[in-house]
């Protein structure tokens, strides 16, 4: 009593400070200027169908934290949801104090220089191309209202970020993560993504990336593998040359998860038109559909050819890597070759797992071989199966390698890859470094055998079981 | 099998039965009585937001489950289920019966006398304003079919009800919770809700609660205040003098849950226009979230500044609290005010939950603190942050405190505070108590220390799993 | 590392393969052929309604794989899990390669025979009616695109092969059940539903179907009757004449997957008019509801009278029966009508659960009585209660026969529940045999005993936790 006595005497006068010190940012609202000539059925169409895909697309934080905790042991369960958690929280901070004009505000072709803080900067939307006049031209073909372009492009931002929870998971700092996730969103992936979707250099060139198999995937797959590198793997993963399994503590958890990111998947792509033209999201649902499909069927047969038995969570991961790998090509490519996309991811994803754990890359969810290299075999895609005739936001590819067009696509996804993953990885790598230097970035290895919820968060996930220590040492 | 024939002899005579008694009910079918000059484009834009943001408040009913057992122990975990279950079912019979009615329908300032049985009373809809000719005109102002302004209704006190559940947990009878869900959904909500959203006493001042951090939140807050009081704590809570911690079994379901009810807010506020109104939505979708964001991160700081340790559970529940005190200003205030309420509000739900445990009120998810503490600020923020130009839906606000505005809207909503305050708990407490004295309130000690799964429905939730005695004695 | 090595070598070669051999597929691309007077405006809100409530159809199959895994034990997760997720990649592709050409393309009162493979056959959409022209006239009636259609139905299909999974759980081969799918959605349920919603023979009678009480539910029962009866009751459950329960071992799992199936109705439902019906939709999302509530209610009173306890996993199938049984209902029958199918419902299921044990069919979820007796009840009910003043959607049926209006309603929705129950089951008789005697249909005794979960997948659910084992022998 006399600690719950001393600790609301620590909390409540921190509520008056805060009324005080608070006020300058609440005046900073944005006056809504209403434009001439608006059409208003279609942009409240377009901006319903915005905001309910973006709900969707939140809705993935959800799906990561299952998988992820899921995947991993029961000790870390708390650790990993609070990660998953708090990462979206740090996003929408991150991306409303910086990141958005970062990347989609009027700049040169590496990054965006206005309408930084609070989205805050002249604004003529709904109105789109020349009638638009504002600083977030590079998003000034879709005609929804200013807010609902963030709020869509938010969601993505912190997709990017979840992703890198999921390969450092079972040893990283919470602080560490915490940290990072601020410059994730606050700095890599808007400058990255201002190259493709913020009308940057790549885009110039003819890069195409529909909903992010690069821009959020790759991304997100690049940072994390930085971090793996300077991580390390967990103990007891790689013995005397021997790779070592360690079982996620619940299916469940893990099913439960791809379930609601397969379901967040029909906000991601077909949302990632921005408006409700009809031909275009029908046939994306039905790509992105699709390829998950088969990509899990592939996977499961894979594994069921390669180790005897039909495994679970890679089938999961497979059905994953087939909506990573379908995120850019989806609204360029017919359903038949989202079919094939989607085959190649499962198998794709597969072999990557084993060629990580190979090359002692100790990734626990297997984040890198879902959202990096299906993120890159995705938006290879569309350099090869791209057909600008499936529907209307086709209109702006060329055709494909694989489909009659020679090489003029495909160049440019290669540059893209390339080049964002160099920066990605590069900056990342600096960034973790940083972290590492000023908080550390692992647990001690008492802490990481015992679990991350004691030593980080003082808490266990399952007070009420038993719990079987899974073997280490 | 002697049994399941005796079962099945006592079944299936009750449905013959059914048959006949029932067919009165079924014959008081709604005429859809077609109206003229509608604009079917705007209604079935409207009608569509308004159904889609609804199915994401059905959802929370979810979020509130995961929450509610997850925070509480394995061994309660069926009832809690049992109880978030059947409330919402409840919900739907007792405002379809009644509550719809006594809310919505034309009568006087206090209470609804118009259109209660079966929602049946004539009905103008979906015209709106003058053109609507009809008992509910407190409705009037959207432009949707009556059975949506319904739904969309009934999803909003199915929360107020299960709100109440947290508070009570793991030690009611369910008999009694099964009956007060009744007594909530089909009188006090409806009247107390009649004050500010049916055109009563509390509208005609001026009070302003967009989408219900007091007509929801605190309504169900100062319901279950009154239960908590006549429950008395959980043995094993208060031990001489000291608080002692009861963790929940389960911090998966409580992330869980949180996630789905931060999803299903984005029903719950942005749909509150009722209506594609596509720069109100828009707004109010990106307060919503801001406020969610920094409410987490100001717990979870607050938190590890007090306790050493970044704490998930106090995490969530300042998410939860960021939403709550959102609710009521999420279209009346900027983004930047929507940051700061935020802040407060994690903040907020920390110092409440040890000022709870400090007068030994013993809420075992904390629901006092998030929906009644952070209901009555966010309506309080109304007053203070209030800016009439944010958005078209906040044209009917005053200017706030702090916003230059002096107290022409603090005052309004102060009152409205109080008055529902007062007035719930009072009823409540009316109301718990008269189910005292018919069924009891209060399960027996051993049933409590032995677990409410075994007790009030001979099961329990994990049978597969060798469980902890979490120590009480 | 050399076995991931040998593994690399297996996996990386079919890629190449699968490049060379995928092409002519994707050539398979539908040209979007533009056509003359299209309502742009309309095409797009119904299309948007179309898929959202498809998105929430797909998500059920999270529901389905949590209900039924929550219901079994624990050692038979991972199995159930992995042919609750398979189930619908093996939907996807089985719907596109022949599935909705064999329902919905042109062709005879039995099956339809054109535009089979890739959904590739002439089309018109989104024109409807004479305008349109294209081989699958039988979703002529709705002005969205084709993939639109396509999508719908497929999440439709994947439903009915989903209800067969939880019938045959916790004996049954994964293979046999992975062969089964490609069967129920690339023939049977095309077939049967061909005869319904493909303007089959049973649609020529005046059968009607909203939503699918039989079209889904009724053949997902039937088909796994056949099942059920091949493989026979789990070891353990009938011993000594008397019936064993077998408690699931996750009642959290079993009411997270009832709120998402309740969720995900409202995309069943109300989804169907395949347009933004706004009349319609609102009245058949409040049917919907007030069916689930009042057979939730029901069902609970009634084992809280048979019992003595308000039971849950009853309660949970109670609210399923009732929508099953609102399914076909929802658009032609009062909200008094749906209060009284529910109720019924409720009763119904409890009823046919102690039915099914006392006549020693072991249906370890209560799927037969969930969705093939209640898809019964739902359909026989649209000729009790119709009355096609209701809403808009409700203009093609008949007076029902409690309404005064006779048996012109009921006969053919008796005669089309006794077809389709005698079509589906014997093929499905037929099929499940030819899979019995390729690859067997049932585990081994000393797998059932040690749970498929190693036995078939070589894993675990919950490695982390110490398993009590239940009761058998």
């Amino acid at each position: 009593m006399r600690r719950t006595r001393r600790i609301a005497g620590r909390v409540f006068p921190v509520l008056g400070t805060l009324l005080v010190l608070g006020l300058p940012i609440t005046l900073a609202a944005q006056a809504q200027e209403p434009a001439p000539a608006i059409d208003n059925a279609k942009v409240a169409m377009d901006t319903m169908w915005t905001l309910l895909t973006a709900f969707l697309v939140f809705f993935m934080n959800l799906g990561f934290a299952m998988v992820e905790s899921g995947l991993c042991r029961a000790k870390n369960t708390v650790n990993i949801l609070a990660k998953n958690y708090i990462v979206f929280a740090v996003s929408s901070v991150a991306f409303l104090l910086a990141g958005f004009g970062l990347m989609f505000g009027d700049g040169n072709g590496f990054i965006g220089t206005s309408g930084i803080w609070f989205a805050g900067g002249a604004d003529g939307s709904p109105l789109t191309g020349d009638a638009y006049k504002g600083v977030y031209s590079s998003l000034s073909w879709t005609g929804t209202p200013l807010w609902a372009k963030f709020f869509f492009q938010l969601v993505f931002a912190g997709t990017a970020a979840t992703i890198v929870s999921g390969a450092v998971a079972e040893r990283i700092k919470f602080g560490a993560f915490f940290l990072f996730s601020f410059l994730m969103v606050g700095f890599i992936y808007p400058v990255a993504g201002h190259w493709i979707w913020g009308g940057g250099w790549l885009a110039q060139m003819g890069m195409l990336d529909f909903a992010g198999s690069t821009v959020v995937h790759s991304i997100g797959g690049w940072a994390a593998l930085a971090g793996v590198i300077l991580l390390g793997p967990r103990i007891g993963k790689f013995r005397h040359g021997k790779v070592m399994p360690i079982p996620g503590h619940s299916l469940t958890s893990a099913a439960l998860g791809v379930f609601v990111l397969w379901f967040g998947w029909f906000g991601f792509n077909p949302g990632s038109t921005m408006a409700a033209d009809w031909a275009s999201i029908a046939h994306i649902a039905v790509t992105t559909n699709t390829a998950a499909a088969t990509a899990s069927i592939s996977a499961l047969l894979t594994m069921w050819w390669v180790s005897g038995k039909p495994d679970l969570s890679m089938t999961l991961n497979g059905g994953l890597a087939g909506l990573v790998a379908i995120t850019a090509p989806c609204a360029f490519v017919s359903v038949g070759s989202a079919f094939l996309i989607g085959i190649i991811a499962g198998v794709l994803v597969v072999g990557s797992v084993f060629f990580f754990d190979r090359i002692k890359i100790d990734d626990p969810v297997g984040a890198l071989s879902v959202h990096m290299v299906n993120g890159i075999w995705g938006t290879l895609a569309v350099g090869l199966f791209a057909n600008p005739a499936v529907c209307p936001a086709a209109a702006v590819v060329k055709l494909g390698l694989f489909m009659g067009g020679g090489f003029a696509q495909l160049v440019p996804q290669l540059i893209g890859v390339l080049a964002v993953g160099a920066f990605v990885f590069v900056i990342a790598l600096v960034g973790w470094t940083i972290i590492k230097l000023a908080v550390g970035l692992r647990v001690s290895a008492e802490e990481e055998m015992s679990g991350l919820d004691l030593g980080e968060h003082g808490n266990v996930a399952y007070p009420d079981f038993h719990s079987v220590e899974t073997a280490e040492a």
